[in-house]
């Protein structure tokens, strides 16, 4: 696949099969993750992987869908605000850096065969209390990974290249 | 390439041949961050082309590192704070939304042959200014685009696997 199909073919999946998803798997797509560019090369990520029922299910109360539950693992994907790069004006590159590493991760995941969804309307204070974690770390995203359960053609409804690009200047044509 | 040798080979190009981007490569970069997820597909972003040296020239002020001003073309990335999503804690999903379609264009130019750079440490509110852009858009990162100057095998020192992630708990082995 190039790059654009593997983009392409990322979508939310929310059915996964029963059936788990070997370690090997897992580092694999962890360490798509690791390769990712941060701020000055602070690397401010840590991943916490749960493959256990009972931490899947707990963390899985601080949001919604019931879906998220029957995952057969969850990267939770955590910030650490004491090692993210902040510019000058003060502005925090954490949110930004842990993006790339997750969405590495999704796409990594794709070629793997697996489905992913960010999960980020979740309970972040519960999340974080739940996993006894310090304070510099925030829970970014959910990353819940398995095989779909179905095949889906994705369906990208997007803005037009004309609705989110100018040229040359600001609202420039 | 799979998508984790695409990966690998990204890095950050500070050197580019003096020779100008297509704009149909210039549309295929954007058409990869287009497609991007962002949180419930609110696609708050907005991408501002620069490819005239004066503009060029003039945004690259706001940054210290002499090399951008040469770039054959900029994308400015700029994020929309009345489109993006906020979680019910207030969390601005902003950020995250333009690191993932701003990832996905990185490397989408490195299989079009090529070279981007992250440039976060620039001055937001000078570049703001200096783009006219109205107060809910944000400059996250400028992302000059051209083709490498030089072969160069990237080195990705990067902290191992062991230290950024834990296993069914916080700190678990």
């Amino acid at each position: 696949m190039t790059f654009m199909e593997v983009a392409r073919k990322r979508y939310s999946v929310r059915k996964y099969k029963e059936i788990p998803v070997d370690k090997d798997k897992i580092l694999q797509i962890l360490e798509a993750g690791r390769i990712a560019p941060s701020a000055v090369n602070y690397q401010p990520w840590h991943f916490i992987v749960l493959t256990e029922r009972k931490m899947i299910e707990k963390v899985s109360q601080t949001y919604s869908g019931k879906w998220l539950a029957k995952a057969p693992a969850i990267i939770v994907a955590c910030g650490d605000h004491s090692q993210s790069w902040k510019r000058k004006d003060g502005k925090d590159h954490c949110d930004i850096d842990l993006a790339i590493a997750i969405d590495h991760m999704t796409l990594a995941a794709v070629e793997l065969g697996l489905g992913t969804c960010w999960v980020c309307a979740f309970d972040a204070a519960k999340c974080h209390e739940i996993l006894g974690l310090p304070g510099n770390l925030e829970v970014i995203a959910l990353l819940p990974l398995g095989y779909p359960a179905e095949e889906v053609e994705p369906t990208k409804n997007r803005k037009s290249i004309t609705e989110i690009v100018s040229w040359e200047s600001y609202q420039g044509k």
